[in-house]
């Protein structure tokens, strides 16, 4: 991987964990980085606005916003109307896939940083999913990635006529607990208190403190001795 | 295969070959059939027109149209402000990744299948991709969509919780000629008059004749030795 960093796409929903992972790619070496975030008519659209003033304080080269209609599919708490869940043990948050999954969310994402990354030329692609606190999701798991970076290689010119794994996509926080995600952007100066992870915040945009999200954000930060800077509804 | 037909999802661009495609799926007795277009500010936007005809002539259940912005990545005389290419003798259609190649094109479009087929309970996925005159798209290859199903079995709460192959991506024109392809749906009764390939349309909607599609689509005809219904500007 010496030879790799360069520019690099960075999908920053505004959560803690992409915030973490474009902390990483710029640490890394990566740059300039352009960062994608996705309108998809989720509940929790202040996490667009987290995402936008994120890319700018952290140096990002240029912030998209993708609007994609995912609400027309339905299915999901997230996008649908099904109530996000509350309240449960943290013994439950990793063992099912959850109903606040989106049906090929994480597959379209990754599609739409690939178009951008062949336009730009970019060869890395960063995304923040986490296999131990992923919440059940199937599109966060290690097996996923190297299934869609193989796909990547094969679905595009770039892929094709460099006859060699062009593409890279890079999960860095894969195999971290979320106290070590935390403490790894606190390491490297991300402001958590911009971040937003809540599925289910109040209309000023304060976090319920007890959806899925919320109970494992919070876990987080009390298992890496880090105050817990989000304002709570 | 023989347990697999029930409902289908079949990409339909409102060309000749999504169209053949839409007929095999239902010969094969696939049902109900739902398909799905995209608006991706292509220059040849009359065939979204083709496509809701026929889906609706052909007997889907249900025809969506997805608008996805591509034009803002650009890079493609698909979507650009680049010329596409005319008159290129025969040699040269299936030889190089032409300028008109999107990217990631086939990538976005089957994610988006793939979310409608989770949200449908439908394990099949129709996509008319053709290997021999695919005009040189990386994404049109059989190790492409053998890619892409494997992937869709990992990202998706129905093949993580099935533990199975749950989804099929099937390209049944990949190993066909256009002369095939088109003897297979008068065969299957396609009204291929309804059917729009030109890349570079008139403003009337008339074919081009000139660009790499409608020279592919003349030549099918002619080795078919079935008469062009193509109205030509």
């Amino acid at each position: 991987m010496s030879d790799i960093p360069g520019p690099a796409i960075i999908l920053l929903s505004g959560g803690l964990d992409s915030a973490t992972c474009l902390a990483i790619a710029r640490n890394l070496g990566f740059g300039p980085l352009y960062t994608l975030a996705f309108d998809y008519g989720q509940r929790h659209r202040h996490e667009l606005v987290a995402a936008r003033e994120l890319s700018r304080v952290m140096g990002a080269q240029e912030h998209r916003v993708i609007t994609i209609d995912l609400r027309q599919f339905g299915k999901s708490a997230l996008t649908d109307q099904i109530a996000v869940p509350k309240d449960r043990p943290p013994e439950d948050l990793s063992q099912q896939i959850p109903i606040t999954y989106v049906p090929a969310r994480n597959t379209i994402f990754l599609s739409y940083a690939l178009a951008w990354a062949e336009v730009l030329d970019a060869r890395t692609i960063f995304i923040g999913v986490n296999a131990l606190d992923y919440s059940g999701y199937p599109d966060c798991r290690p097996v996923y990635i190297e299934a869609f970076e193989k796909l990547a290689n094969l679905a595009t010119r770039s892929g094709v006529e460099t006859g060699e794994k062009w593409f890279h996509i890079l999960a860095p926080l894969l195999h971290l607990t979320k106290a070590q995600i935390i403490a790894r952007g606190v390491a490297l100066g991300v402001n958590f208190a911009m971040t937003h992870s809540c599925y289910d915040p109040t209309s000023a945009g304060l976090a319920c403190g007890r959806c899925d999200s919320c109970l494992l954000r919070k876990r987080g930060f009390d298992e890496a001795n880090v105050a817990d800077p989000t304002h709570y509804g």
